[in-house]
């Protein structure tokens, strides 16, 4: 198709995919004169891959290449596609070794509970440093209840992990599991976050038996304007 | 303490804390002199909570104003606040109403799921909104395999919103409570991204007997120059 069909189809503007072209996150499409190329199936589906990484997993356009790049190549193996997603959308967050030199309480109890559930993990899996930083400032805030439901919220993480493997296990070919893991990876973050809210209302609710009230957008934006004045 | 004090323990600078006043995030000091206030120990655990919700919890300072509201009104009930920090930190997500009319493969998939569960769930609760827009993304992107096992996903997420809950049931009173609601709420999100991640390693190793590889720093920032120019 044309690329002007190719935008009306995917939604994405002209501009935007030859923008992606020029990066090298998108094939060029086949040239079949002096002024027109033509697409395919393979750039419709291509785009749809670049705007998910972009738009629900909020990656900028240099992750997403990185990303990109481990799944296209050829000799990838599946560990090292698994660490570049990991890290794709965990850029901003501190390695193991910035944490208050490993040394927190937050470190020493992610390795406790490490060893406590037979994990086997490496020291540069950003999970670890993400999890010391979090049980650090559950700590200064005072909130050890967190703290001491840790073993409860690494159940849940295990059969999260187990069905993110399941669906990876469920590909034809390596393309196609690499593809599954970034796409798992990094949707996957905001699935959970979706469903743990929906059950979050549903236990309050059974608990407390009580609705939670969910702002207007006018509550939600309205600020108080005697509480200072803009800066 | 004096505000350089105050500074230098919290490890927030002076101008970020004549800021944070300004803008009704923290309480001024009391005046002790016409050039001189003095803080207390209240203030530095509020400086520890704003830090955390923008540093960790990524919110910007009119969401955690909006955030720290819901916590200091008297009479908020616990209800209002779970809906205030659930929806602090999912602004940018879209409404239900506003994902394909409510009408798409997955907010059909959602609503079934909570019926299937028997959850008691608002159709305003964000999650709903963001589980349904990424199982669209799945779909759209030919990642069948995840749908199927979302019952496996909301399993996890009962866990978890169980944990959840306990946690903020062990605090003494409301005002407690409701700190922990949002602490939980806003960080409980990266606990979970960072523990999954660290058990997908170990299943993987499990299931494929192979170690992750992460990327070097080195790798992870490197570009192919040959791949296009820059624009």
């Amino acid at each position: 198709v044309k690329i002007s069909e190719l935008s009306t189809a995917s939604g994405v503007s002209i501009a935007s995919i030859k923008f992606y072209v020029r990066e090298g996150l998108l094939d060029a499409g086949e040239r079949v004169s002096a002024t027109r190329s033509t697409y395919s199936d393979s750039h419709a589906q291509r785009l749809r891959l670049i705007r998910a990484l972009i738009d629900i997993g909020g990656l900028s356009v240099s992750a997403t290449k990185a990303v990109l790049a481990a799944i296209d190549g050829p000799d990838t193996p599946l560990s090292w596609v698994f660490g570049a997603a990991q890290y794709a959308i965990s850029s901003d967050l501190p390695r193991a070794a910035d944490v208050h030199g490993g040394h927190s309480l937050g470190a020493t109890a992610v390795a406790d509970l490490v060893e406590r559930r037979g994990w086997t993990v490496s020291n540069e899996n950003p999970g670890v440093a993400t999890v010391a930083r979090v049980l650090d400032s559950y700590a200064e805030l005072g909130q050890h209840e967190f703290v001491a439901l840790i073993d409860r919220y690494a159940d849940a993480a295990e059969g999260v992990a187990a069905a993110d493997l399941d669906a990876v296990g469920q590909r034809p070919d390596l393309e196609a599991m690499a593809e599954t893991v970034v796409i798992g990876t990094i949707l996957g973050d905001a699935l959970m976050a979706g469903l743990r809210r929906i059950a979050q209302e549903h236990v309050a609710r059974t608990l407390y038996d009580s609705a939670v009230d969910y702002p207007t957008p006018t509550r939600r934006t309205q600020e108080d304007p005697s509480e200072g004045e803009e800066s």
